[in-house]
């Protein structure tokens, strides 16, 4: 999230923690820096945590905090005093930032928020409940509190609430040469940034100049020579997931942020794109094993919570499922060997219906699968279905076959397994799509209604032919 | 994977195109431009095709080109000759890509990768075999050949592959007027840059300048006086997953590859970064469902094909599972009630490990476990699969005993259940944990263990319990 430590500390600290990486070679931070962190936290020894974490990026600080005990958290922090860089708050869990955030005076937030890139400021103001988060802002000088409360105003997880609101504007009749001399005087620039918005007296947005352009521009040059319309101008309403999609398609850097009558109201950076992303292929990760919003700093209750759900739904479809094999009891109690079976029926089944669910929810994820060519990759995964489910049909079926020494169970299992291959390949790509064309997330539930078709045929196809075949009555 | 397109057109071109959006609401390609685009293909309609289609993103021609029909898209390409825009290349599948760079003229190849990025042409040169790889390239004049030789020499998914080999280098001595006078005057520039490198005469990298700095600093100061230690140049050997690490902590916009001596070789821009996080995520969620290098234009042998060595191995577990309840078949005849609830046991455990499974190996490929917390996290998902055995148990425990109105069933499937989501939350947990401490993926072959474990586990407990009770002998 942050990028102020870079260029603030000198170039001498740098080199410091260059010498001593705090990472070890698995990425994991250093065990022996961790003790002496501990050491130095036990002892109260601020002059070693001065000189040897005050300085760390906020990043590193972040990982040193997630790293170390739980009740050692607090005290770094009030030990660092002043020196306690809130920025390493955007890079933690959340559980562990509220905690942080929740045992430090308001103004000792407020004073080093007001320092922050307003999208770091947000970041940490979000979590806060309303009223420590208008103790906090009116804390703060007049501009800033109005720029980190029209951030807070738009919805969580749109481009206005993620949006930095700082950023370089100029008007378009201004030459290379005025905008350079406005950059060397003006003392109240962005931390670092990319590109230079162009606007019009009343903050419209016209257009974008890159700052290579500029540079390879002669001063005597006027910006709107040079500018760019800004075809991809992010509204501040959109989805940080749609806006994240827009980067990736067209290489951005930074998009400006634009409110509904085309006002430049921030800009948004790739730094944060990156970290969109990362929570979205997270989240659909987690969402197909059936994991809710859950961090590695929960609790046992709040972990067991968010998988409840999940095993809920799935122990009524286990009771339908076992209520299909309830059909066939007479079946079974003559015929041991089909109990012993059927599980590889189900199992296969299942296993290659999530083959397919899963190739389907990322390849509408990453919008590869649409309506043109949605009816081809049908046909494509029905013909894998029947393909695989021939292969294996036959592999299974010679060895229940062998196993039993009874060619008719063979017959009957490869007859059962081809079906249910079929029919997972088919609900591994009909239901993801049907989900996604109703506006529901494929991610969240596909997975319970593929298990629940593979199970169902599964055990029926195979207890019903083998009923049928055997005459069982 | 190309930011060319943009610089390199007109404004007015880009107004024309946010005019006629190529795409409809939901992200796909507008079908009404893909019958005008597929109307002109057929009529061999030139004119339509360069006016509409050559003049796209490269992002955008390389959606169109996905999602018109397979035998339209050699045609297309033919059509738009020299005006076709090779970068859209590195935006599709990568048979489309083969498919496409094999029926083009090795000329044509050539004089469009001498206009790319270094780390486009790459992308599309390594892919090919040799004997084109070298034909392409001895068309192309000694710098540039040099220069993608070296990026093709280091290994695939290594940053030395991804870089790009075009970037400003200025000696530390120069001033800021003197460097902002060369990028003035030199056309032989990248086509975009965030950043320039101080370098030694022998190319040694000495740090690095972000042209916003280069901007806001008076020509008469010392390029060495505002540079940064380079404390994260990147080894042109580091793995590309290390590497976009590396971006992700420091939220860094680019970075300069190095070889062993320290000598700037190239520079790794964000957006091929972004597009390496987009990979490792999808690698990780396919291999989770046992799915292999996979793309969605493959056939259905190729898909096949990428999913058989898991439903293979799956096979032979599954085999083994069953083998397990065979033990018990005398149970199962006398008790039929035991083999309709017995799938309950090994599916609730399955779903439990799952989602353990899958928190764990996306902890550990975002580096949030590591050996520091691994204890806590080892704990805390075990107390997570007693509290849900405990929930899940007692539930299924309820239901069981009130189908078969036999309260010694339900007291059998509960204990049943507590042990096998015990055995799940461990399974789901050290697997992965053990995997990755011996150097294998985690991603690829926990499901197969976590699977193995939970059905056995589920069988052998139900079953074992219910023998041992009922006095089956």
């Amino acid at each position: 999230m942050s990028d102020t430590g870079d260029n603030d500390r000198g170039s001498e600290e740098i080199a410091a923690i260059e010498d001593s990486d705090i990472y070890a070679d698995d990425g994991s931070v250093r065990s022996d820096f961790l003790m002496h962190v501990g050491a130095a936290i036990a002892d109260r020894d601020t002059i070693y945590l001065r000189k040897h974490v005050a300085g760390l990026h906020a990043s590193e600080l972040g990982d040193l905090l997630e790293a170390i005990q739980p009740e050692q958290r607090l005290a770094l922090v009030s030990l660092l005093g002043k020196e306690f860089d809130l920025a390493a708050l955007t890079e933690v869990d959340e559980a562990i930032r509220l905690d942080i955030v929740e045992h430090l005076p308001n103004e000792q937030i407020a004073e080093a928020i007001g320092e922050m890139d307003s999208d770091d400021a947000v970041y940490i103001l979000e979590d806060l409940d309303q009223e420590d988060q208008e103790e906090i802002l009116a804390k703060l000088p007049f501009t800033e509190r109005v720029r980190l409360r029209r951030s807070l105003d738009y919805p969580e997880s749109t481009a206005g609430r993620r949006m930095q609101t700082e950023f370089v504007a100029v008007p378009p009749f201004w030459t290379v040469g005025q905008t350079i001399d406005y950059m060397r005087e003006d003392e109240d620039l962005p931390d670092s940034f990319t590109q230079i918005f162009v606007i019009d007296p009343t903050f419209k947005l016209l257009g974008t100049v890159d700052l290579d352009r500029v540079l390879r521009t002669k001063r005597s040059v006027k910006i709107d020579a040079i500018m760019r319309d800004t075809s991809h101008s992010v509204p501040a309403e959109m989805d940080q997931e749609e806006a994240a999609q827009l980067f990736e398609q067209y290489d951005l850097l930074s998009a400006a942020v634009v409110d509904d009558n085309g006002r430049l109201v921030g800009v948004l950076t790739i730094d944060d794109v990156v970290d969109v992303i990362q929570e979205e292929a997270e989240e659909d990760l987690l969402r197909l094993s059936g994991v809710g919003d859950e961090e590695l700093s929960d609790s046992v209750a709040e972990a067991s919570r968010s998988r409840v759900p999940w095993l809920f739904v799935n122990s009524m479809t286990a009771c339908i499922s076992a209520s299909v094999i309830g059909l066939f009891d007479a079946t079974i109690q003559q015929i041991v060997a089909l109990a012993i079976l059927m599980p590889i029926v189900a199992g296969m089944g299942g296993n290659a219906g999530s083959q397919t669910m899963t190739v389907t929810v990322r390849a509408l994820a990453t919008r590869g699968l649409d309506i043109h060519n949605a009816p081809r990759i049908i046909r494509r995964e029905a013909g894998v279905g029947l393909l695989n489910g021939m292969i294996f049909g036959s592999l299974i079926g010679l060895v229940a076959g062998l196993w039993f020494q009874d060619p008719d169970i063979g017959g009957i299992i490869a007859t059962a397994m081809l079906i249910n291959m079929m029919a997972a390949a088919l609900a591994g790509i009909l239901i993801p799509l049907l989900l996604d064309k109703s506006g529901a997330d494929p991610a969240v539930s596909s997975a319970v209604f593929v298990t629940a078709i593979t199970d169902v045929t599964g055990f029926f196809s195979f207890l019903g032919i083998a009923t049928w075949w055997f005459q069982v009555t």
